[in-house]
């Protein structure tokens, strides 16, 4: 089998490439582990920029996302007692919309199949071969049927694990473990809130995120070793609850439906491409969540490279021959502030740095260029 | 004896408080351990904040500033081979001025003689007394003599070794030692820049500032623990040279006629009063250097104070009240920008935070809004 692109990996950085090449007339094949059951039903993500939204709908993936996704004009910044909302779109004229990064994996997969672009599922022993000359894939096939993709390119968005990453060799990492982790709750409760708020406490960050009109999504700090048996339902609402609280509000309560605990990290590796094979998404980056820059990012990567790889096959390699320098200066920015509102909001060091967190976060809250420079980063720069 | 304020310590804070409740028609003493020469010639920060000139002139103490002091639009920040001008003016309308602590010192010492107002210098076994209630202080004069001065109001403007914060009971005290040093140099050549330069660079931070138009002022990251006997004069040159290198510029060479090695921390004490007793200045609070907030804080402190102690004497005390809680604010602003600005510039952590800081270090020279944060946090918040 022959094809222009194989693309191993069928998240939404790998989906929405496929998409997007489709619309540019390059052919290309998707390869996915795991079933598509289970990719669609992977939570993560919720919030999209503003940069995400446009993209999404000039591409005829906006119908549901129009509908269902709910635009939040800013967010709220909380250290104890206060809350403070940020607005964006006062700001910057930009806003952001929560939309879960499953409907966007849902539209994509939509999308896929009307356009009968193909994909494998369930593919093991995915193997890349002569990435820098003819380049191959091999893998067994959800049939136990051995088979080889022959393409002219190779692109990995199959993240921090995948087989794409390893094949580039002598790669310049750097990695940031946090020293600490998000207990993830999910809860059949309406959110409490009209918008995110992301609270410094002293017992350490929590936030109150949502998923729908009817379900809420909340995050609490943990140590990142933290033993989930320990957090009952009660003892979650009374840490949200303390954590959130400011006078006059109240947290509502429901039956929570999930709860995992989520390590943070900010891990880079360079260069983004090695021959014909081309890395984007988090098989590249990873992101800790705060500030929802993962998906974004996985996002604007395969807007430049669909851009790349298309302009590369109408012979023009300038754009595909600078994509992993300009990938990385996005990639940067993204990282640089996702560790910036990490450490601004979750507590870590001593009383030195607790004080620093609070002297930035009334400084962000009160100065109009700090507030600027929060906003036109959280609602993401131009793609 | 007896007065309204006396004010231990007569360095440029002390000094400035004196003369501003001297305005008002409050009566204050003056007590200094050391010399008026050795205070006179210590040499410390040299950049005036835009609301510092501005108060200095409008006290009658702008006269030999307005002809000698070097106004600067702004900054120049520079990664290696990269050097980029951050323009305060076009951006705030406000600008720094490099004036040496020691003019000011100089110009304050001529307003004191010429007002009659009384110092004691060289005061050994300064001793706080009953700063609850009726205060005093006593202390040896230079010939020897034990005296006595009673007074309503103490003021502490007698840097971190002084004995007025060693007066405030269990006071809550934050510190951070940073893991490197500045190896501060003096020279007899024109500075070769129109602005201050700091640079960032894989050997450790660099500094191009200047005290005149014929005396140039550098500064090179060092160990903490740094021997000042390794740092020949041409060893000194070649780091510079490298260190502060862009293409096409030189840097001009001169007689070196000081070295020594600064350390770098950041303190602060709470409360700022106690009863009777007040901290201004490095009484209350140490800055790093990097972003010239040490001298102009203390400024900012004793503005407050003049004012807050003029109304107390009037019989209103809601100024003088608030003084720790409103001195604070700006206090701590200022230990954030100067952690900021000292933690984006000087190598320390490891390969990440390289790339961390090489991202915030492109950010804050191209973003208006990134921009405008430096230029309001370094030409200064308003008095």
């Amino acid at each position: 089998m022959r094809t222009q692109v194989v693309i191993v990996g069928a998240g939404p950085a790998g989906l929405l490439l496929s998409h997007l090449l489709g619309l540019d007339g390059i052919d290309s094949v998707l390869l996915e582990r795991q079933t598509a059951e289970y990719v669609q039903a992977r939570i993560r993500a919720g919030i999209l920029e503003a940069g995400t939204v446009e993209l999404l709908r000039d591409v005829g993936l906006g119908a549901r996302l129009d509908v269902e996704g709910m635009e939040h004009r800013g967010i709220h910044l909380q250290s104890p007692g206060e809350r403070h909302h940020v607005d964006f779109t006062d700001l910057i004229g930009r806003s952001v919309t929560v939309y879960g990064q499953t409907e966007v994996t849902k539209d994509l997969m939509a999308a896929r199949e009307k356009a009968g672009r193909p994909a494998y599922y369930s593919a093991s022993d995915v193997t890349l071969h002569d990435v820098t000359g003819q380049p191959s894939v091999t893998f067994v096939d959800a049939d136990g049927t051995a088979r080889r993709i022959d393409a002219d390119v190779v692109v990995g968005c199959d993240g921090f694990h995948g087989p794409s990453r390893a094949s580039v060799p002598q790669p310049q990492v750097w990695e940031r473990a946090y020293p600490f982790a998000w207990l993830g709750v999910l809860a059949d409760v309406a959110p409490s809130t009209d918008e995110l708020i992301y609270a410094w406490h002293p017992d350490g960050f929590a936030m109150h995120s949502m998923r729908s009109p009817r379900v809420s999504r909340f995050y609490l700090q943990v140590a990142p070793d933290e033993d989930i048996a320990r957090w009952s339902d009660d003892r979650i609402w009374t840490a949200l609850s303390d954590r959130l609280g400011v006078p006059g509000w109240t947290l509502e309560t429901g039956p929570i439906t999930e709860k995992s605990v989520l390590p943070m990290r900010s891990f880079v590796t360079t260069p983004m491409r090695h021959g014909n094979l081309y890395l984007a998404g988090d098989a590249a980056h990873i992101m800790p969540p705060t500030g929802a820059k993962g998906l974004n990012l996985a996002v604007a990567d395969v807007a430049l490279l669909a851009r790349a790889l298309t302009a590369s096959f109408r012979g023009d390699d300038r754009l595909a021959d600078a994509y992993s320098e300009t990938a990385l200066r996005r990639v940067w920015r993204c990282t640089h502030f996702s560790w910036w509102m990490t450490s601004m909001l979750h507590r870590h060091g001593d009383d030195f740095d607790a004080q620093l967190q609070l002297a930035q976060l009334h400084r962000t809250v009160t100065s109009a260029a700090a507030k600027t420079e929060l906003a036109e980063n959280y609602a993401g720069l131009p793609l």
